[in-house]
């Protein structure tokens, strides 16, 4: 295995494993990937054979010695934190330990979501004085994009956890959209101060304390609506909202089917329309934004959805790469240092 | 004042002065349910003179001793509990005394949502067993319609809670769509029965054990697919659920206006199906749905949105009939006592 991390250049180890189409997409996003960025090292971890294999069969080329070898897959069904335990051999786990043992900077997968949480939280660790990782998702609005955090990192989220998530997605935003100073909404019943819930209620009177661009409450339809740049909410709440809007296409196709079969001209219509509706809801596609980051996590770990294309790996791995060049995971050390040291 | 209620005919009070578009929209749609209902008997409570004066500006007939005078009016930002408390004289606390005074069966208001909850509960008061009243919704999935419990009516819900929502929701869907056994989801952050928070673990231990069509979790995207016919979950999310979704036409309507302006074909074939997706959306629009009745409230109460049309008055009067002729809150009631023995 080569020496410890150099400072000049960013190792990134791409899950040659995760996602429904391993491992020939993960290898052609590396590929690309590692074209695109010339000054960083690709790393695949996997079963080396398989990898070599496909390769060969599609005549791509990818150097042998940037083959991380592991020989267990740990599946989309596996129980998380069971699989990380025991499958110690796996793409995750030796990948995850690639980061812990500062050989490389990123690890970067489209596998089993619980899992690499799970083995980045307890193998790369958590950056101190974060109590709970958060990941992200990012949605478009009528303005750009608006950014969620926490969206399934963890539920039953105290106050400061909420409190953290507003830091962690405010760095975050900061760096990668250059949003000079993000503003911040909680996600709740009302924009009155005092709508809410227990635990937003709460949050509410420590982010308000807090030096960030807070601005109150939010409700559902201010996501789309771009009203603030980070939303802050709890991940059984942001959960739900995710995969609520990741659903939206689907009804909407569905829609305008029931709405061609009333009239000729709308079936002529929405036929000739089809190409356009796709592209501009190819914008709601979060592949294109890279996968999601799980901060707080004390090493880049980017987690890509099942379905991850080449391109999308592909974009997961520059995601991580300007992680690794804007300094994000310090840049929240420094931050939680100051929010631990006011509580 | 008239007699006291008989049997034979159900008497439903309109606010009209409830809404942005009060009270002209109520005082049609009002009449237009009337000419509906025929055999029914359609109350407007209000500002005498003002309906009086709108009545003969607009050359409409309504009787003039079905007009409940009311002097006061809660404005849509009054705070609901004080409002209630300090407006006695106002549509929506006279509105319910009619319901909880045996008048009248029905109160259907457009106005301060929060206040309509608030004096339904506190004034007409809850069935029996009932430790929390629900507002629901109604959103179009690709089979048909899911209904989902709560959307609003409270937050931090207790798992005994999301069970009393479950049984509401149950029977109101039963009864009004027709659906003999209706399916129940618990709105969660995965399918397994091991996923969720601490209040849907709980509630789903005990929701297993009623004798309910349940089931178990199901996600935010199984809304738009019409997995079940009943989603539950707490206020504070259903609430986020349900803004976010009235929100999508317009985020729509952005995303194909951008993609407008990259391609003249699809500028072209956007315009000519603009129809065709306004029509398709509509039947998103919840207003078509007739408002939402408070369940657990001991007589029939029926919240409708700000912005209603005369056509979403008449929907939510006629909704109101179908309550009282299908006997739901009775219904209601014999359930949640044998949920309350059984507890």
């Amino acid at each position: 295995m080569p020496e410890t991390v150099s400072q000049e250049k960013c190792k990134i180890v791409v899950d040659a494993m995760g996602g429904d189409f391993a491992p020939l997409n993960c290898i052609l996003g590396a590929i690309d990937a590692q074209n695109t960025l010339t000054s960083s090292e690709i790393y695949l971890v996997g079963k080396k054979d398989e990898i070599l294999s496909i390769l060969q069969e599609n005549h791509l080329h990818f150097p042998e010695e940037r083959i991380i070898p592991a020989a267990e897959v740990i599946e989309m069904g596996d129980s998380p934190t069971n699989a990380i335990k025991t499958k110690k051999d796996s793409s995750i786990v030796v990948g995850c330990n690639q980061v812990r043992n500062k050989f490389a900077h990123a690890f970067v997968s489209a596998g089993n979501t619980g899992a690499i949480m799970a083995a980045s939280t307890f193998i790369i660790g958590r950056i101190p004085g974060v109590s709970r990782p958060t990941m992200g998702t990012f949605m478009p609005n009528v303005k750009g994009v608006t950014t969620i955090y926490d969206v399934g990192a963890s539920v039953d989220s105290k106050p400061s956890h909420l409190v953290e998530y507003a830091i962690m997605g405010s760095i975050f935003v900061k760096e990668i959209y250059g949003i000079s100073n993000p503003s911040i909404g909680l996600l709740s019943v009302g924009e009155e101060d005092s709508k809410g819930n227990e635990v937003t209620l709460a949050a509410f009177q420590e982010l308000k304390k807090m030096n960030l661009n807070f601005r109150g409450n939010v409700e559902g339809r201010d996501i789309f609506k771009g009203t603030v740049n980070v939303v802050v909410c709890d991940g059984f709440v942001g959960n739900i909202v995710l995969k609520l809007a990741e659903s939206i296409p689907r009804l909407l196709k569905h829609l305008l089917g029931e709405q061609a079969k009333k009239s000729l001209f709308d079936m002529l219509a929405i036929g000739l329309s089809k190409g356009a509706l796709k592209r501009a809801l190819t914008s709601t596609d979060y592949q294109e934004y890279g996968g999601t980051p799980l901060l707080g996590v004390n090493g880049i770990s980017i987690i890509g959805h099942g379905s991850s294309s080449p391109k999308a790996i592909k974009n997961m791995v520059i995601r991580a790469y300007e992680m690794y060049e804007k300094n994000i995971v310090e840049k929240i050390g420094v931050s939680i240092k100051e929010f631990v040291s006011v509580k």
